[in-house]
């Protein structure tokens, strides 16, 4: 079976969940300025929201390009980290109407922590199936991303009880470090 | 005429039911942990429909896949299965609402149950139009599955005026019927 | 140019429009079986409009099979097309809102009209742009059906204020006219 | 890297936001034509968003047809643009609820030069990624129309104080530039 129709679902999936965030910023009632201020919060939960699935995707996609056929496993792999995706536009929300408070923050962390590892789980599923596939282990041999951002997010859980800006700071320099190229990235670790 | 379009619609259509499932999930007006209990069933009752609609994702791709021409009426027996899968975010949201109680969870039997009738329908049309190659009939003599599974969802309504968590057992038995790979399921009812 | 995306882009608009009508389905507080009785004509509008929908995109599945390549008319002409198909949701959630009355049943056979007239005006351009293409053309003069429905609509619309059941019933036959096979339907208007 | 997946997402996303933006006209509760009134700036707003999401996924479709690869600079060039489309539901559904008054217009003019700030960003990653290619220059040479919807945008804002109608007509004036074919709008400017 070859990865099509997987990359389209998930295509779909994720372009559903990016866009159905917009949802939770409601319209206010009022038509001032002064009515947007509480949505402020919103917005911005927003765009880190956006931001995350943008790199979840671009992620997805330039691994499954190196991967040329799925079995059962992989689909279902795959799924849980669709799953996981998918609560982002719940914490956000929540996030939102909350004004950046601690137990929200809290989930928000715990969500992304729990994406990071559905995502490290569908890579090594995808090794174990394709074997030693030098692109990919070259692809997964930089995972050391993924295991810095998964103490980040281990990290800002309890740190959002001391203050959720802190947690915020953190899911935002996690995002940067998935956002900027790979090659600088590493120059700055090395 | 090719299955593609069949197929990516019928992508997006799933994509759509699995993902705004988690529109049910309400955000909480509070910000504290205690405000997040009463989305437990809710929580619970999107996992497993994410499982179910992840099931007949799965299937329909598996069994698309060997169909290599469509018609009219294999057009509408897949929307008649896609009409029985978009009413399960709603039955999902009821039982969520209602915290587990019998009427909503027989509907959710009811609908698992339709979506079961639609799936073989689906399938008798493909092999009625494929006639008899061989590849597709060994898909359909599997079928033992699908009987056990309409079984269950009908013991299940009635069952749920008892006490819905035996029909929620029911449900998350067929699920794990469906979900582990063939040949150990296979094995265990040999 | 080729219809690949255009194809794709329609069957995404379709595939969430058919969807999010079961959003209208609004989860009910109660939880008993009387619940649900309300939203029977809420049920009822939403199964005919998944078959208005789902013949839509048969055909239009049907016809731009047909069509190797598009331009900006064609393009335009089918996002007019998915712009009235777009208000079926809000026209079928208005129907079951109301439980059958006559404004609600009046504007959705308008809006029913108004896909009609969207779609023989795609066709006639896509027509114009390839010519005389014996296929097409005959696709084409077969459209007698399309004439009855919207003639069946404009006579819907003000029936719907002597008693909205009639628009109901020339709704349903409409259907039934586009949903039955061709050479059935051929014979009996023979 | 193809653009496959790339426009498949895309085509995903503006799919989504052109049919979300429906979910705002909320179904009246009454059932009288009297009803429908206060939802007529909802609905003229709505058909001037549609039109806007059609052109950007014309354009979009256009220009990335003569796309042969792509990198990450290009995929978060294009999210970027998604980001600014996906707020439109939000600002259409605001100058909705408040019929048309200063801050929601002014709101509307500030996403709509975003969206097109956002559009010439990823038209000129995409030619300095792709060198000086003799096609792709001479779509970019046509950017003049840019360059006015900008200015046009970037005044509408503050005339939405003195009369948002103006504004309106502004995007309405600067819609009627991207929709009508090019060649005739080039006489026009000529």
């Amino acid at each position: 079976m070859n990865t099509n129709r997987l990359e389209a679902f998930s295509d779909g999936v994720i372009a559903i969940i990016i866009t159905i965030m917009v949802l939770e910023i409601k319209v206010p009632h009022g038509e001032t300025l002064e009515a947007l201020a509480p949505l402020i919060p919103v917005l911005l939960s927003y765009v880190l929201s956006f931001i995350y699935v943008g790199i979840y995707w671009n992620n997805h996609h330039h691994f499954m390009h190196m991967v040329h056929n799925v079995n059962g496993k992989i689909l279902w792999a795959n799924l849980h980290l669709l799953f996981w995706l998918s609560l982002i536009p719940f914490a956000t929300g929540w996030i939102g109407e909350n004004h950046i408070s601690a137990v929200p923050v809290a989930l928000y962390g715990f969500i992304l922590m729990m994406c990071g590892i559905a995502y490290t789980l569908l890579a090594r599923i995808v090794i174990s199936v394709h074997g030693q596939d030098p692109k990919l282990a070259a692809a997964i041999g930089r995972d050391y991303k993924g295991i810095v951002s998964v103490i980040a997010y281990l990290s800002a859980i309890p740190l959002a009880f001391v203050n959720p800006w802190i947690s915020i700071a953190l899911y935002v320099a996690v995002a940067i470090l998935w956002f900027l190229p790979d090659r600088r990235i590493e120059r700055v670790l090395d």
